[in-house]
């Protein structure tokens, strides 16, 4: 019992109990935002537009595929907007929504930590 | 060449540059961290200890496979503390290091925004 006491203490903790609870919308929307692909995009993005070549050169190795997929998540989410210019060839841009700007400027400080500890922790794991 | 540009311009920009190279470290921190099991991890830990068995039923529908690669990585970077005692059965503890609390504290406010607009978001998206 006092196991499942402590689980159910997590559950209905300060922190964020609902991303535990697959079936929750902010789990869904999580994972939707914690996928490797959606982030990096997003941060590229936080200050400028890109097209779909550029986004593809930025997240390398990215395959076009899991690109496809993950701008079409953040868009749905309406993170992302896609804006269509009927030109030849035609032109894709992807831009941050105001809702995006207000999750990546979110983000940015753990992206920050990300860098300023990234060699010491990988230097700790080999 | 104009597009050239606009990607150069992105990876010497103020926001992390590093995440977007390949074998930089950060960008393999960046994976690390922001895999969905990892991230929820970190978020369940933040403020208890936990078993194994705890965290697979808090993560459900985690495997059993991806919760230890997701912990055994966390551990490496010395993000995840693993303590095992000597009894029978085993009984094995995770806690947050102090570097896994500092990046928890960073993904508070990622983990909180999630939660305060995840119904309005995937509603946008259905």
């Amino acid at each position: 019992m006092k196991s499942n006491e402590r689980v159910s203490g997590a559950t209905s903790g300060a922190l964020s109990p609902d991303v535990f609870s697959p079936r929750c919308p902010s789990r869904v929307l999580f994972d939707h935002v914690t996928s490797r692909w959606a982030l990096l995009i997003l941060v590229a993005l936080s200050n400028q537009t890109l097209r779909w070549g550029e986004l593809s050169r930025l997240l390398q190795p990215v395959t076009d595929k899991m690109l496809a997929q993950a701008l079409r998540t953040l868009e749905a989410d309406r993170l992302v907007r896609r804006e269509v210019y009927p030109e030849v060839p035609p032109r894709v841009d992807y831009s941050l929504t105001e809702r995006g700007q207000e999750l990546v400027a979110l983000l940015r400080p753990v992206v920050d930590w990300a860098q300023t500890h990234a060699e010491e922790i990988i230097a700790d794991a080999d």
